[in-house]
């Protein structure tokens, strides 16, 4: 499973969540964080798998206050968000930000509301999609605990399209039962957030998150 | 052949191209008019079937300044246009304008840059779709021409998808042929601006597009 | 006392509000009438002074989706709100919608938050600026009362940079006695919506409202 | 004079260039540098004065994709651009910008097309507002050659607004002797960018720009 904490605009300190991720062994969970732009080159260099949040859909050029995907892979990033309900994008610019980031070669993965959008997000050929209804993100309450259906249906309108792109969920996962149970219903990773970048002590929320795999 | 004339912006008047579409006789044609949404009502009034350009993914409430579904339909509208490249949309405003158009019985079509974007419009369940590559609109170039796989690509992405959902070809028609040439590339419909609503004489620049059918 | 009723996007009839603002007599108070775009025809038929509730900063031309403001004058609006709290714009956007509207003949009223973004609104040259605090809209306590100084802090930010522009009041108004308050704190003009949109009896509700000025 | 160089989304090297920058000596100008927020670290490494291009009208939370101010200025950042016309913003986002840079210590400058335009920046109390008509950018045709009553009158709509407000000049601005007339029409500062960005020499250019001060 892959694990993506979210630090949004939170007021953590990046770089113990990024050491607290480090930290945390285990063969069944691959554990990325995604910083504001500003902290990718400090936490890249904790040597933690590094997310941006975003990328803009340009190319070098003048485009002032863009995140610029060249920007934010020289300072470490390998990855990146696109599209997530707090950040969201156009659909033309949901492919401009797809192609710049392939050609830099940064992972990517398209949020999306439900079902119908998660079909449509993978059409455009992503490496992953996440599904996060925006009425539970941030509430505690999981997705596949509040509405099982959603993941389910979500895996299924990706792999009726491309059957190569990974499913994530996320919205609500804060225990390894969560991740547990996204799994079993055939996710191939989890979107977090508050529940690490929050927590007094990150390493302990993360192997939490992660023992029961 | 679903013929939609686009007045955008133009200074022409709704209703004399209204009327003009309202005397080209064809069976083998349908023609409707998208004008701007305070003209709605106008060119209604002339029989023709009138689209809108946008309405916003809003309900009945509060948005100052939107473009609601029902005063459209009211006004008399029984289509509109979403995502056009002139009005680019958030993908979830996309299917959230998708929503209220069908719970307000509009017929959609939504239209993209480039066969991938068509596959995610397509996934979003419309009643159509249109194809129109940017760098073709307004040139008198039609795409049928300049680029012949980009319609068949969208018409092949679309079907994959949804082979219920229509696809109608933009940009650059300007002649009876152009429209043939889209309909022999597999397309259901074309989208035409100035060509029209710029003619001295709408009747007669509908008639010529029509006529080859 | 300009009072303007906001239709927004309630499920009203709009033409039933228009009537209703026709029918009330008062040498005291001017009323005008927002409704939707696709709707401006038919309220403007009643004779009422009917706004847009918005129009975008473009000329004639490829602009699809847009609402432009000769497109609303044809219909009968001679006014325009912009910049509402709820489609807010970007500065630069302001600036060419008022040029629009000015050169096809409208008058223009700006939203701001605060008094700091009333003064920048009225450095634009607008007709009016109108100060609605967002956290009071639609709560039926009136900025009048809630914060008395934000009402005598935007009049006096709008004649510190343009003695001629005309300050209206919104945000909670629902009483004759909040018209009063509005006008003795230095308010040209009150901007309302749901209390008489959404009133039983809207000509009733208009009267209340202007009765004891 | 203060000379700020904004690297935009340009394909240079931003160490390269904040090297070059403290590198001339200069009592009568201030340089800075605006690179991507993933390079404000590396920027910031090198001792020179560090401008965000950009950040977010938002506070510490669940705001995914944003430019937090806090994570600039936790990077070395000291200032920021705003609404740059690349990059323009909501007259709203702009006070909240404005808001949160100054919480976190960063020296401001919005940036406007015309006098209109800054003079409701400067009434929104930045410490610095900045001319760019959008037509002479990256032109090479200085704005104080081309217009000159255009810095003229900036000036004089801010020193009304609030004298204490700086006006940088922008656009076109490529020699020594276009600073010097910037300054000779009242301005207290030049933005830059390709002028310096992409010259071979960045040391040489910025030298060639401050000399003649």
């Amino acid at each position: 499973m892959f694990v993506l904490v979210n630090l949004k605009a939170y007021p953590c300190d990046p770089v113990a969540v990024a050491e607290a991720a480090t930290s945390v062994e285990s063969d069944q969970a691959e554990i990325a964080i995604a910083p504001q732009a500003a902290h990718i080159d400090r936490v890249a260099d904790t040597g933690v798998e590094t997310w941006a949040q975003h990328v803009s859909p340009v190319e070098h050029g003048s485009h002032t206050g863009s995140t610029l995907a060249e920007a934010t892979s020289d300072a470490g990033a390998t990855g990146t968000l696109l599209n997530h309900s707090e950040n969201r994008l156009k659909l033309a610019d949901i492919d401009g930000s797809l192609d710049v980031a392939q050609r830099v070669g940064l992972d990517t993965c398209v949020c999306a509301n439900n079902p119908e959008q998660i079909g449509a997000a993978a059409a455009l050929g992503p490496d992953a999609v996440a599904v996060e209804p925006p009425e539970l993100i941030g509430t505690g309450t999981p997705v596949s605990k509040a509405d099982p259906d959603i993941v389910r249906d979500a895996v299924e309108a990706t792999k009726d399209v491309d059957p190569s792109v990974d499913v994530y969920c996320g919205a609500g996962i804060s225990t390894g039962e969560d991740v547990v149970a996204a799994q079993e219903l055939g996710a191939d990773g989890v979107l977090l957030a508050s529940g690490v970048a929050k927590a007094d002590d990150p390493a302990e929320a993360l192997e939490s998150l992660v023992d029961p795999l």
